[in-house]
């Protein structure tokens, strides 16, 4: 079989078995732009529709079950619905959702973050990642007098208007529509694992440098691994210049360890944001690090010459169900650390292993990035030869990887937002891993991904 | 009793009666700035910790009860833990909290916010108010290519960067450190309820004006409703001048009527947010209106030239436990809509009838504001003999309000965020508004009130 008439094929078997989907999205289209409420989560011809998540599982309105590897944008490493995070919050939900006050179970989620993370000296809660690393931001601004914020290029981190930068390949247009030039002046983009660059355009607006954010692995950019000495180079050059290192932990904070990035690769932020994980498959964002510079939001007890660097909070900042899902997680995650992570890093590596050599196989150039329990696939072409920043993965054939994963979903019942990384959560098992290097083995088979270009 | 004697009695019953809060709270400030994750959650000499809320009640960790009047920053119309949502949410939580995709419940919801406000063409989910009023402001600068927001002083969006400009009185001052002046720049401020001042200034701004965002009713500011045609003027030259008119419904959506502010005060608004009681408890915000404009921010099928608008979206957005439970309340009040809002209404009138008679009784000069349930007390002086604007609040008697509301926390049981307005749930009487006016009475009487400035 040819590679379109296979691809026609499959598109017609998705069709087949998601006509209830189909209908949900004709409707969406005239309630939703798109259709959707996040852009990433439509994939061409439409997405399903998840009726039912349950532990690795997604039932979708057909009654397809799909063995998930998008885990709730990376955020169940315990899995959907996991029994111990239900009974909480099903119990929490009789007692209030939104107290709209302050509250214990706040307190007890912070001392369990504490524990993995003892850098989180002072901690303030939002409802999203975005919002935190908005505050970050503000918080570094408010700290140094300075307004350079420098990210990387490809670095997502939230859809706020101060980091909305350099995140789409290709990385030097415009962030769209609506963000004008001057929001934008005070943003200056590194391409990650390039210190020498890196450092000579930091180099050009040290005077200025707020901080540096940073995500330690690139989670929404591709999955890529931080080589040796690279965080390293940024955290001395923004201590040597006094910028603040903010790590933006979002994805990694309990994912990496139950210590997350900082202790993985030997950092010490200033600040660091989570989500995610934290809040047990709930809305949650948080900004947490060292004390003197957390205080400066504190608005308590100032002089009234005094000024307060002012942060979120919000109407659901610190509510109690998220607190309680969070806390159940945690605690969770905690008992059961020494079997948890040993066990997803282990999916993990066999995954990455035995996707490159389903791959090679069958003579399809490709690179399987990630680290523990994060992996993705990078086709690659004559340009480009090995993945190791935002722009190698703009500059790989991102049309097969669309091909790969949507006969993921639509021949094998394996759901990869396309062109996203996967994750793997502590309800996976290595056989879910040879499942899908099987399903992968399949596919070069079926010749799908010959000759895009 | 002179007034200082009877204030320090005053904190001696709250210290004795919230011991368990107090060494909650020490143990707080090790762990957040200020002790608190929301600027507004705390209160001199600390403030309670709620362990369960029900109905119209709170009940701390010290098994004191309040009659809660704050009700999770107004966002709860049908009173906490409703038994309605309550099992909406504990069923969707074993069925997924986080899918991470799209789902039938965000349609069922955008039905129902339709069938209350038709002019919700095309809707886009967020996880807070805050980003949808960011989101609204960026939709707007990139449909007219313009740049400044026009914004009411003292109007509260949240705390996206866009927006904090001109919340705190004196409003002339920055909005705290970390705020850089190029951020500041396009957003202009204009009076509340001063029309012609208002288009003053607007007119200066008007070829590079993007959009005016007005609360229909200013919340955080303290209350205060449009005067006659002041909204009708800013919409009309907003039309005029080819500017969007964007609707902050935050608070009002589907608490001032089933069709909201818009519909109450006959406005025609381009976007308009919505949040807090869709959410039915749980985190939320909502940008919606035109159809042309919300389809800026539409990724599906445009050409590569054709750049959209990105908003969020998030990894929270439409999350199915927050759609659970926003349905089940829209649903809950469209039912009993016809009971639910005179009820209130009724309820919110006595309030500020009552108040007003209470406090003259005692001779203590106050303007009760508010509309349908929503009400505030504000102590005049001789300056300030009538409440019309954020910055009639602002030169108000804060310190005697604060003083009122903290009597009313610690002998009556009667919970205000302390300088905050007042919202009425469906689970309120009015034998609470006669108690709330009772109690009111008794502080007028105990001279707490008196000679303050």
């Amino acid at each position: 079989m040819n590679p379109s008439a296979a691809a026609i094929r499959i598109q017609k078997e998705y069709l087949k078995k998601t006509r209830k989907s189909h209908a949900l999205y004709k409707r969406s289209v005239s309630c939703f732009p798109g259709g959707i409420s996040h852009n990433i989560r439509y994939f061409a011809p439409y997405p399903f529709y998840t009726k039912l998540a349950k532990g690795k599982h997604l039932r979708d309105v057909d009654g397809n079950v799909y063995t998930d590897y998008w885990m709730g944008h990376w955020a169940l490493l315990i899995g959907h619905s996991h029994p111990i995070v239900t009974s909480a919050v099903r119990r929490q939900t009789s007692h209030g959702t939104l107290f709209g006050t302050v509250n214990k179970l706040s307190l007890d989620l912070a001392y369990a973050i504490k524990e993995g993370m003892p850098r989180a000296e002072l901690i303030r809660y939002s409802s999203t990642g975005s919002e935190a690393t908005m505050y970050a931001v503000r918080l570094a601004r408010a700290k140094t007098g300075r307004r350079v914020v420098a990210k990387i290029v490809g670095g997502w981190h939230g859809y706020n208007t101060n980091l909305l930068q350099s995140v789409n390949y290709p990385f030097e247009l415009d962030e769209g529509l609506g963000l004008i030039q001057d929001e934008e002046q005070f943003v200056e983009s590194i391409p990650f694992n390039d210190l020498e660059r890196s450092l000579k355009i930091l180099d050009t607006i040290r005077d200025d440098l707020a901080c540096i954010i940073v995500e330690p692995v690139l989670g929404g950019a591709g999955c890529i691994t931080p080589e040796s000495d690279y965080l390293h180079g940024l955290q001395e050059f923004a201590k040597r210049n006094d910028a603040l290192f903010i790590l933006d932990e979002i994805v990694t904070g309990f994912r990496l360890s139950f210590r997350g990035a900082a202790d993985e690769y030997k950092l010490d932020p200033d600040l660091f944001t989570l989500g995610k994980i934290v809040g047990g498959g709930l809305p949650i964002g948080v900004l947490c690090g060292d004390k003197d510079i957390m205080s400066l939001c504190n608005p308590v007890g100032r002089e009234k010459s005094e000024v307060a660097c002012y942060i979120g909070g919000g109407t659901f900042s610190a509510n109690p169900l998220t607190m309680t899902a969070g806390l159940a997680t945690l605690k969770h995650v905690k008992q059961n650390k020494s079997a948890i992570y040993p066990k997803i890093n282990k999916i993990g590596t066999r995954i990455r292993k035995g996707l490159k050599k389903a791959f090679s196989d069958g003579g399809v150039d490709v690179d399987v990035t990630g680290i523990g329990s994060l992996f993705m696939t990078h086709f690659l072409n004559k340009d480009i030869r090995k993945i190791s920043s935002a722009s190698d993965v703009g500059l790989s054939d991102r049309d097969l990887l669309r091909k790969y994963h949507f006969a993921l979903i639509a021949k094998h019942n394996m759901f990869f937002l396309p062109e996203k990384m996967g994750a793997i959560s502590s309800m996976h098992s290595l056989k879910d891993a040879d499942h899908l290097i099987d399903a992968t083995h399949q596919i070069v088979q079926s010749r799908l991904l010959s000759l895009s270009k």
